[in-house]
């Protein structure tokens, strides 16, 4: 077997959410994982720490990437549009994920530690993307904002992809998300004071 | 001293915030507290069940609030106008948290325990609004987002109403967040297609 082989990573990676699935998150072992995979420990130890970094593996660089994306989307952009391109971009880095999404969201859906580790990797992703915005000379509290509807999006996009049987486009996803929010919030603007006490 | 006094509550909130902006959150002892708001550890006991619920006292109502809120909101608003409706009613409720808001921010900012509560605590407000939403006709994907984009629009409307020094109207705050939002958004309708590697 070569030194890095995506193939095992991958057969690690299903049945590691199998057994997630099967027995639950904490009574799953990486022994029970290898074994299903018909991979030795040692294989198992190339690709992943542990088995909570077979949920996670890769995310400390998502920060970076995402944010690097808005750096390089073209200057002429307004800024949540850039921020959409680098969406895209990224989302399509994790198309190898895509057929164990829908397992992965229900693992991490069940365990309140997993759930934490999610979000304090999404807080880590927004405040990346909101710095990149600052620096396409967004306000702070404008690049805040719009770096967590940002992420909002991606869940959303990322949910409808990997959802569908074909898996395809995820930058139709994308659009498509963001479209329904704009008009979402279209009647915004025709508030002249907001509603008080309905 | 009356059973339940707010100025005595608000008294020991003060000290705790400037204690753990001055010693930091792991340093500052309820003991510490008690002496700096001269009042005794009895008393603390009586608002307070240990320091970190000086900073979350009153959370766990927050998605029930929130929720409720949006039940009530007048059944022709569009759900995003339903949902800013609940923010305004619900910011209202926090009017006494004002004074603190940035020194609570900034304590927060300094522990990642205190993120993670944070986190985990919008979270499940996030997950109650979703519901409300639901049940106004959203789709779970589309309730899910909305949920998501109006925390962050609470955030950054509650961050911009306490850092001003008059600290009036919230509803203006949340109207000039959702309205910025909404234009940021608006170039979303004109793109044809997703700009695909910019």
């Amino acid at each position: 077997m070569p030194r890095w082989d995506p193939r095992a990573r991958d057969r690690l990676r299903a049945a590691a959410l199998e057994l997630f699935v099967e027995h639950g998150y904490d009574n799953a072992t990486v022994t029970q994982i290898t074994e299903r995979a018909g991979l030795t420990r040692r294989t198992f130890s190339r690709y992943f720490t542990d088995k909570r970094d077979v949920l996670f593996a890769g995310s400390e660089q998502l920060p970076a990437a995402m944010s690097d994306a808005v750096r390089r989307a073209d200057a002429t952009l307004p800024p949540f549009l850039a921020l959409l391109a680098a969406l895209v971009d990224t989302g399509e880095l994790f198309v190898d994920l895509v057929p164990h999404a829908a397992q992965r969201r229900a693992v991490i859906a069940s365990s309140s530690e997993l759930r934490e580790r999610e979000r304090t990797k999404l807080a880590a992703v927004a405040e990346a993307l909101a710095e990149a915005l600052r620096e396409r000379g967004a306000t702070a509290s404008a690049a805040t904002l719009l770096a967590q509807v940002g992420i909002a999006v991606f869940l959303a996009a990322f949910e409808r992809w990997t959802d569908q049987p074909e898996h395809t486009d995820f930058a139709s996803r994308v659009r498509e998300a963001a479209t329904e929010l704009a008009a979402s919030l279209a009647p915004v603007a025709g508030l002249a004071t907001m509603p008080e006490h309905s």
